[in-house]
């Protein structure tokens, strides 16, 4: 077995059997190996930010990794706005980067690069295979070090003569540590605080937006009278009819400090004291209020839902949680607007459904409308590097192929990584995107004032999407997506419903003019 | 003047008129600047992989910076693979990377990421703008280290409030320093290997593909029987009738080898001895004969034009250099094939033509069918990072308004930067783009043989790109490019010629069957 192949029999053992890439010259032992290791499923992309996203929407639907392979430092170059994306979401997945031959990097060949300037960035497990016999080992690690609390990227560099070689040995799986229970005292210590009469938020995070939390949370606050938020990004949320309703911190710094105000206690359960995502002229950054304590229940590598359920044991042994009722919007009429193409997705979300959530400043109303539509899950953009919403729900698709997809995607953000609507082609996934057109930059429009510049023409012409008009239609068509144009309300519930019925990708390019 | 205005003025006054850009909130005082700046013209890139390639493509025709504005660290995460290739073409260029304000960063909001570790990679010129006052200096700064011989990229991290602060001042243009002359002595030695009677080859590198560079090897060639070749991928190689004709070192190590056989001296004139592309097993890295001495007559930083004209003026004081004659193929007809399309364009090539040049495998022929067509240029991938052609394509006709540009590019390729066509539209840029349809990642068709690699056919779906078929007809008039398919000769010609001969983007999607 050449080393290749005891990587990914080794991947396999250690449960990940799914490999998303883009392969060069110094992989072609990779792919060949692909067809030794017939449990291992490749699905190919076009670009690796595509190929990065789609790793990062599976990790957060099957709660493991997919494996990426991607080809010398450039390769991996492109792939690294989803992988901070990714990093930012605490997400496990396991890189395979290709290199040249260990006695060839020497040669300063083309594509030779600081490759481990680039897993360095990520802040994540990395290291380089240094022969053939410890490659399956390495890799057992590296899935291992994926996985461990809160998750991880793990990249692991595969010099091309390290696995070509022959005496590759797989290597058993390596159960990942569980994460920390947080301490009885640590939770009591939060409970005494639920007991004053302060005003009192329970922020959640990572695990802490899902079900088992949600629930515990919950019940937090009906006994304590506590206010329950999401932050502004979570890797995943689960939520409408039937979960307790929570809302998410804003995006902009004064929807927050608003969210808070008069917050004596914030308590953090998997996720940090907010921020401002960027820095406004004689703003603050901290979002906290001044004279607000911040209390840990669970940090990031902690059992999250654990600590939520013993705390709730202690505040609320009788309390049950408030679930959401189903209720749903009445399908809108007329030209489609920001706020009724929420309405129509609310009216017509599927049981099930997951979101991919990149609409950006098209999709504020959307939390509103959907808040009781059947049981879902919301990707969000975790990183706030745009590109990600195509590539996650391609991934998502992959790991959940009976669920259906939504992709929200704003136009601009759309052009990133755009061939994912290949990959969801080739691989038939049941992702409905839905583009919002609105031809603009629309959050910078609103930026451009915040920070207090004054642009001009010019500026705005950065800012402007026409000149030309990007026809989506046109595009989707041109890689195998079924696509259409919906500019009234009646249209997209119509194309909407339709997509949602037929098997396979669909695009819907939905004539939304920008709310600002 | 804020800081952002005191740095578009300083690189105005500097030379650079010309930023590519693609912003975000952090960059809003920059992006307001350049109505203050008239005389700096901004190009909006939809994806910044777009926006490097054109800075890159802009200075290899330009001879001077453009100057790219990137939104963060995963903005330029963005840029990098094509930022590789321009390392690797050293040109100048002058990036600015806007940054969360200083008292911003170390509350890690969800966009911070060590930016030094990116422009640590690219092995260029850095710096990060420590206060409002010193930007300009900064800048002036930047823009002589981009043009300090050989080129290289200079990377200027511009954090949000010394941008929007007040206090800017504008800094006076800094010579950059010229080039070195290369001694005598070492001129002398390298006449007098010249002189021997042993096999020599002549190397040429970087502004050693340039005319005047051109005209005084071939002098040398045409005096003392040396062989002359220019490096596999030259950053801008000026060919056709009237210049002499040079071959290039090949793709392959197989064809280096075979055109260095027998050869006892090789001279290079801004270039490294030839290394194989990729490692292959049982393959040598170095590709010059192992009993062939290698002599630097000017390195990357010389003046190498100079020191070839000294050089031909010590050995060929009497010779005139050969030049091609004017030479055209006969327009074929029938299906495209592989080599037919090639004649097209060499016998339609116009004059003055910038050919980007993206083909691979594809493109074998190109040289050959336009060896003897009116004089052009010709820009390859120099970092071997595939995404170039485009781009690069893009910001050449940016820098020559009045040349007609072709873009040759191979179809996978194409996909990793298609964006590029909408700002090809929106700047009407005389642009004629060939995609070269072969559905196939054909290079690595070729590859997994070489490697030794046994593929089956999972592999096989890996290299295919078919399943759905790409269409970039509707993907380019998607984006604002008129475009047209091209499934025989006669319908190249005719399609080619019309594109010519109109004002504007076209793209024609040439159906030329895979060579491999």
């Amino acid at each position: 077995m050449n080393g290749a192949q005891s990587l990914l029999r080794t991947l396999v053992d250690s449960g990940v059997d799914v490999c998303f890439g883009n392969p060069g010259t110094s992989e072609m032992h990779f792919v060949a190996a692909l067809d030794a290791v017939p449990e291992m499923r490749g699905v190919l992309g076009l670009f690796e930010g595509v190929v990065t996203g789609a790793a990062d929407g599976y990790a957060r639907m099957a709660d493991k990794p997919a494996a990426t392979l991607l080809h010398l430092g450039p390769g991996m170059a492109n792939g690294l706005a989803n992988l901070h994306n990714a990093r930012r979401a605490h997400v496990p997945m396991v890189n395979v980067i290709g290199d040249h031959a260990t006695y060839h990097k020497g040669f300063d060949a083309p594509l030779e690069s600081d490759v481990d300037a680039l897993t360095g960035w990520l802040q994540g497990w990395s290291r380089t295979s240094k022969d053939t016999e410890s490659v399956g080992a390495d890799a057992a690690e590296a899935v291992a070090a994926s996985l461990t609390a809160p998750g991880q990227i793990a990249s692991l560099v595969l010099p091309a003569d390290v696995s070509w070689g022959d005496g590759g040995v797989a290597a058993q799986r390596i159960p990942p540590p569980a994460p920390s229970t947080v301490d009885d005292s640590t939770v009591r210590e939060i409970a005494a605080v639920l007991g004053s009469d302060e005003p009192v938020v329970l922020l959640l995070g990572h695990h802490g937006t899902r079900e088992t939390a949600l629930l515990a949370a919950d019940r937090i606050r009906q006994a304590t009278g506590a206010k329950l938020f999401a932050e502004t990004f979570p890797t995943r949320i689960e939520r409408g009819a039937g979960l307790p309703a929570v809302e998410r911190l804003g995006y902009l710094a004064e929807q927050v400090q608003w969210q808070l105000s008069g917050v004596k206690h914030l308590i953090l359960a998997g996720t940090r004291a907010p921020v401002s995502f960027f820095a406004y002229p004689g703003k603050a950054s901290e979002l906290t209020p001044e004279d607000c304590q911040v209390h840990t229940l669970a940090g990031l590598g902690d059992d999250i839902a654990g600590a939520l359920e013993h705390l709730a044991d202690i505040v609320a042994p009788q309390a049950k949680p408030m679930l959401a009722e189903p209720s749903r919007p009445v399908l809108p009429t007329g030209a489609l607007t920001p706020q009724n193409w929420a309405e129509v997705i609310g009216a017509l979300l599927p049981e099930g459904a997951i979101i991919s959530d990149e609409a950006n400043t098209s999709g504020l109303l959307i939390p509103m409308t959907t808040a009781g539509a059947p049981r879902h899950d919301v990707l969000t953009l975790t990183g706030g590097a745009i590109g990600q919403g195509l590539p996650v729900a391609t991934g998502a698709a992959v790991a959940c192929p009976d669920r259906p997809v939504i992709c929200l995607q704003a136009d601009g953000s759309a052009m990133y990584t755009i061939s994912a609507l290949w990959t969801m082609a080739r691989e038939n996934l049941d992702v409905t995107t839905v583009i919002l057109s609105n031809r603009s930059y629309a959050i910078l429009r609103m930026e451009l004032q915040r920070v207090g510049a004054q642009g001009g023409e010019k500026a705005g012409q950065w800012l402007d999407l026409s000149r030309p008009d990007m026809d989506f239609v046109s595009m989707a068509t041109g890689m195998g997506v079924p696509a259409s144009r919906a500019t009234t309300a009646e249209e997209l519930a119509e194309q909407f419903s339709r997509a949602l019925a037929e098997p396979g990708p669909h695009l819907i390019e939905a004539m939304v003019p920008s709310l600002l």
